[in-house]
């Protein structure tokens, strides 16, 4: 079976944009693969946790292009890229097989006897809707979702949307891509004979902190949005459960939703305080201002580490000091056994966690994480 | 902010079955939950996510009984638990608000003013199709889908689906729950107009190694079924993207597919292997015949490695070996340093990676894993 590895494309949904919503094995994907070949509806915050190594393509479709030949290089460009590499994700916005020519790209794949897998995503119009509190189906009153693309196939000579028998559709009505044809779809359905007070929502920005949520009669709705200046990514909710109900509105209670909050330490330690405050509803920007250097050498640190024993307590006074000791032992050959005649202190739990990564257990943390008190506490042992 | 934690309940979709399906989001409060509330079509092997101190409770519903009775208890329960937890999850199958009496649950979190939040999964219609290489939209022929419920609600008079309706309804249909009416709903469909000779297909076991796909024109699909003896649950989809395709069916073709796979290492180490044989399509099972123990006490250990000095050399022979060792050290409040005069060989490639975890980078890994060959090789050494 390992004779030789074929190289294979997996076409991955990257979910509504909450990075959060992305699947396991979606994120599992990103991490191993070779090459990132992403839309724009991707949030680009998902290739963080690909490789270093890994090339990234954005093949963003750009409005009013040619949308066919776009097509058509985005499947040259796959199938090329499996004479490069082994692993390919394709990222897709939300769903990979929910209106986003899943066909086009798999068929080209296919002609060209590549292997592929299709790993699902969680797709706007499901998310959306929880996020806003709108709730699709009710078993007393909503058995039925329909998810209908509201923008026309370039080369389609008219409408392929049948409103008279979406008029008399039950339960909730799902549009995607559908804000530049609101006022349309709105007045169609209503003229086959949909209730012009039937409740419509709009969501835009879906699961992002920046999402907004337009309600209004179906009548109402496209000029509201107007109003409301709504643009694209924005799916459209027609039915009952779009009616307002503040009890499931969860999302917008967020304690800093609408916030946006500048994070200026340094990028690896950003990731994990950026996802706390996402999660409390801000919108957290990148922005790191520190950046840490080594100041010494590996052969000065070589010198130095030959001098240990005449030391009995060595001091480390922040994580990061932690982390570059040992990248520079790991430079010089040596490791954690290096310190075997040292007493080893740190300055703050954080610091004496990050060491325990590296094997050693601090011998001494000070109850207030201060130069001067670890200094006067460090008296009590009786080898100073 | 940080005054008083109020408990909170998330309402989690589980996916359709595999694993690696739940979104990164759902697994994150999986691992930090303290109590976990779950369906009868959540994948138990998503519990192992979980803390081993972490209440699971089972609330899948005995077909038969008194649905509204016990979906009322799993309300009361969900509100009784929030005065014993700070984090529940309320893990469901597929998409929590999709055909999932969100609206029951949610309602009762809200009279009693008890925060929540949704995190959606992927819903088994989309997930099925997918696995089975069904493209449900093609933007030059099907730009919609519906997802509807085939069971009735307990105390409804007659059906609820307007079978003249969804029988000219475009594009791809999807049931849920619909294999023990699967006959009924064709039947009707036909009646009402739909082309008998409409593609049909029925997923069972969704995603799952046992996934199993019938394909047949509507008008034989429920016939079809039964000799194929299709249980629930199965998702039925309706509509020209059900028509079998050969070029899109990559599931079927994993190389272990339909293979059972018992596993017999301890537990903690079947997991990543067991991950391996499913994504090739294998169905794992996880049936641990080792149980590794510490043979010495912490006493022994500790006298022990008080003549480390009169060695020049440490061997480790498996990883397993070097996690207890590292245990036993932490035991006696000891770390790596304690081989600060030692050199230290490793047999094995996951023996070194393993001791790595714990500070050490081995001196010595033989080219040829064996106690003989170690033994050989170790000869070059002046030392010995």
């Amino acid at each position: 079976m390992a004779d030789k590895i074929k190289s294979k494309v997996y076409l991955v949904g990257a979910g509504p944009g909450d990075t959060g919503l992305i699947t396991v094995r979606g994120a599992e994907l990103l991490k191993i693969a070779d090459c990132i070949i992403y839309d724009r509806l991707v949030n680009p915050a998902l290739l963080n946790l690909a490789a270093d190594k890994a090339e990234r393509i954005y093949v963003g479709k750009i409005i009013g292009a040619d949308s066919k030949m776009q097509q058509q290089q985005i499947n040259k460009l796959l199938v090329e890229k499996t004479a490069e590499y082994k692993t390919i994700v394709r990222l897709k916005g939300g769903d990979p097989i929910t209106f986003a020519r899943a066909i086009e790209e798999l068929s080209a794949l296919s002609r060209n006897n590549i292997d592929f897998e299709i790993v699902p995503g969680i797709t706007a119009g499901l998310a959306g809707a929880a996020y806003a509190g709108i709730l699709l189906t009710d078993r007393r009153s909503s058995s039925q979702i329909t998810f209908i693309s509201g923008r026309e196939a370039s080369g389609k000579a008219h409408s392929d949307i049948d409103y008279a028998t979406l008029a008399k559709t039950a339960g909730s009505i799902v549009f995607y891509m559908a804000i530049s044809n609101l006022d349309q779809i709105a007045t169609q359905l209503i003229a086959n004979g949909k209730d012009p007070q039937t409740p419509a929502a709009v969501i835009a920005n879906a699961t992002l902190p920046t999402q907004k949520t337009v309600i209004a009669p179906l009548s109402e709705i496209a000029l509201q949005c107007k109003e409301a200046q709504i643009t694209p990514p924005a799916i459209v909710i027609i039915g009952q459960a779009a009616k307002p109900q503040k009890e499931f509105d969860w999302f917008s209670k967020k304690p800093l939703l609408g916030q946006t909050v500048v994070i200026t330490r340094n990028k690896k330690t950003n990731v994990e305080f950026a996802e706390k405050l996402f999660y409390l509803g801000a919108e957290p920007i990148d922005f790191p201002c520190i950046e840490l250097q080594r100041l010494i050498d590996a052969e000065t640190f070589k010198k130095l580490t030959e001098r240990l024993g005449d030391y009995h307590w060595l001091i480390f006074t922040s994580a990061n000091g932690v982390r570059f000791t040992f990248e520079m032992l790991d430079k010089i050959g040596k490791d954690a056994r290096l310190f075997g005649q040292n007493k080893i202190a740190c300055l703050g739990s954080q610091t004496a966690a990050e060491l325990k990564q590296f094997g050693i257990t601090a011998d001494f943390v000070p109850d207030i994480f201060t130069g001067k008190e670890l200094s006067k506490q460090l008296g009590q042992f009786d080898n100073l």
